[in-house]
């Protein structure tokens, strides 16, 4: 995240952030996928056979730097607290609601500092995995076989990123009206919605029924989440929970 | 080629040619890669471990079919002897005169019957073979790491074409993964803001402030109404912001 602030690069490379990834052969054919398409930044979370692994490196044909600088997280929450957009790859279409796009339109939404985050080989993300994204991606594939290996995933995403960039480089502003830099960071906005998830259940019937209670937090987090949110907002949706809060003890 | 009419498909897929491959694995992993984009055509000359190939199956993940329908020819020029366009991929630019496309105009160019040519995974191909091609294709990659292994580049390649056909068809995955009849109404997200305000009007101090209170007003409308939510999220909404309200007066 050192390498150049958002306005001396607007362009700056997505990092990849490999979720709980299986094979070391894949973590290292992925860096190397990276490498092809321009992306030097890579994360792992929780990966099944520690790290480092000498798996990878085998496998990295050349991009054994991605693999020395990759950090490990123990959660995404973590991993992407600092990026002001995330984006799950997915195969299938989730019943959360959020923007479901096709690679290119994520390359052209890329705005500030970005992840392009994959779940595990065989079973892709968790429900509350997803639900930390700002938006879906999905690979649109022959619908007959849609599967991907882990590292054809990041090859495919990183390279419509990169081919993206030749047309952009003119036009440097990003695609919404919105100053990259002003985005609030998914840390920012989790903490926000921990902090109005914990005054529901804790001060409210909200959230009272435990059948209903996982869903409707996660329901509560992607309004939250979906939808790039401003560092000012972030602080105004506070207030206003805060006002909430008191105004309704101040009645009282 | 059987599948599917040219009815259904005006575009026939190009077919892919693997020249001199030397890997079953990398003979299986690019069959997986022409299924995920819509191909089904494979022809291969003269591979180094004979035909058919152990190795290639096990790495064919569901594209067995195409494995088992494979062709193999004893020279490249017998291989594409009737296609009417030859596509050779190359990873450095060559000093015969012939067009070099990017994937992207080769998905462009393509008419008639073509083939998609892939040279072994060592040395690529030889001057005699590429004199063959129609044009030659070059995936433009990060120039300090543009080597991919042939799987990748048939990947690369052929997902171009397929997004290429998706043009038009298929807009089947679309930009968002909400039903439209879900989207909440501009009225019905009016009608939530206001009330929100108006809570925050008469019972808090948050828009106390006149100078401040229009702008205020102002942003935490936007908050809500640039994004496209849901009824139930409206719905979700109002649940919160009355546990709010009603949580604060049960504490006190």
């Amino acid at each position: 995240m050192s390498q150049g602030s958002p306005l001396k690069s607007p362009l700056r490379p997505p990092l990849v952030v490999l979720v709980r990834p299986q094979m070391g052969e894949n973590i290292g054919a992925s860096a190397r996928a990276m490498l092809n398409c321009g992306l030097s930044e890579l994360r792992l979370v929780a990966p099944r056979d520690g790290w480092p692994n000498p798996a990878a490196k085998a496998m990295a044909a050349g991009a054994d730097a991605i693999l020395e600088r990759a950090q490990v997280f123990p959660s995404l929450r973590e991993a992407v607290a600092d990026c002001q957009q995330v984006f799950a790859s997915s195969a299938r279409r989730r019943d959360q609601a959020k923007p479901l796009l096709a690679p290119e339109a994520m390359a052209a939404e890329i705005g500030g500092s970005a992840a392009l985050v994959f779940g595990p080989e065989a079973n892709g993300l968790e429900n509350d995995e997803i639900a930390q994204a700002s938006h879906l991606v999905q690979v649109p594939l022959n619908p007959a076989h849609s599967s991907l290996n882990l590292a054809q995933a990041v090859l495919l995403l990183g390279y419509t990123w990169w081919r993206s960039q030749a047309g952009r480089l003119e036009q440097a502003i990003g695609p919404s009206g919105q100053e990259p830099q002003s985005l609030a960071s998914a840390g920012e906005v989790d903490r926000f919605v921990t902090t109005l998830l914990r005054h529901l259940r804790e001060e409210t019937t909200f959230l009272q029924l435990e059948a209903k209670r996982v869903r409707m937090e996660r329901n509560i987090r992607n309004i939250f989440t979906r939808h790039d949110l401003s560092h000012k907002e972030v602080q105004t949706l506070y207030g206003v929970v805060e006002a909430l809060r008191r105004g309704g003890r101040q009645k009282d």
